[in-house]
């Protein structure tokens, strides 16, 4: 699926942009982000062909259609619900303001952690997320509680505005109505890397 | 490529498994991730089918097979490079340990944090990374240092006996001389979410 490789393409436009790149060729873009010119050149195609034939592309027009397309040229309002370790990790990282996300909101049922503040915003209780939302209007919600928790927080959510939960609990959310569900599991990655360590081991010793 | 989906399918069987589920076929499968029981079909016969026609898979044998492969049988000793926010919400991740990576070390140069305890690990300086390789051998180093400080620290693995690095500094690391890395990068998810909201709102308003 193109639109699963977007934001890896936009990554590294941001990037040469920043360095002020203005054209990179197809090759050279596939040699950067190690996968074929002909991969590129169909996934770039299948958004309207922003390159021209022997020019290469032009970095800061891509970058701008490729972040058009995966909505960021407009801002949202996010909530995190669970300010433990994850939480406090995910409102510090700079790059998502950068991208349109603002936090606005963060919740927890930990009496030790409401009311201290992240990032400039006060962590609430979870029996003020219902006024909050009316009042606020987030429309992302990042959900990094624990496992059981997560489907009762989720079910709490319909009804609110909520639009989109960026899922840390690792329990596969069922989307609620009219909720786009994004599922994070970072163990899967581990995997990944444990079933290359141990595949290399077979056939090096 | 089918070793990047098995991940998905041992969490589900990790799931059916410790409910208690001996046998289930491709279609009810199918059902609960969501990919057609086809797809289930051909990913389990390139790992030399597990099914019976009409018996439907052994949830055990299913789930202890696919963890071989993906190296879950064995154990990793791991350190956590960064132990800030994340590298603590890593390192409290009880799913890891059940999969059988061990936390060994912890690594920082904040004063403020090396020198304290983090799930029975003592975070320790920078500096004595060599020789705690050396005396402990790790194989996985997950890293959770910021942008800049990422290069330098992944030139310093080489020759460590570390195997793989879990990469979360937002920074895609070309891999050192024979270490496999593994590149997370969050942001790709909350991108993929914004893609879908926006791609909605133009249909719905």
């Amino acid at each position: 699926m193109v639109i699963r490789r977007l934001p890896r393409y936009f990554r590294y436009l941001s990037d040469l942009h920043a360095a002020g790149v203005e054209r990179i060729s197809s090759t050279e873009l596939s040699r950067k982000m190690h996968v074929t010119a002909s991969q590129i050149r169909h996934d770039l195609n299948c958004f309207g062909g922003f390159g021209q034939q022997g020019y290469g592309y032009n970095v800061e027009q891509l970058h701008k259609a490729i972040g058009d397309i995966l909505g960021l040229s407009r801002h949202y309002k996010l909530i995190i619900i669970g300010a433990g370790n994850l939480g406090h990790a995910l409102a510090n990282y700079a790059g998502f303001v950068r991208r349109g996300f603002r936090l606005v909101g963060m919740f927890d049922i930990d009496p030790d952690v409401v009311g201290k503040t992240v990032q400039g915003v006060t962590v609430e209780h979870m029996d003020a997320l219902e006024a909050f939302c009316k009042r606020e209007k987030p429309e992302i919600a990042v959900l990094t509680v624990s496992k059981p928790a997560a489907v009762e927080v989720a079910n709490r959510l319909p009804g609110l505005g909520i639009r989109g939960i960026w899922n840390f609990s690792f329990m596969e959310l069922t989307p609620p109505e009219g909720i786009y569900v994004e599922n994070v599991h970072l163990s899967d990655s581990l995997m990944t890397l444990s079933q290359h360590i141990t595949a290399n081991s077979e056939i090096t010793q």
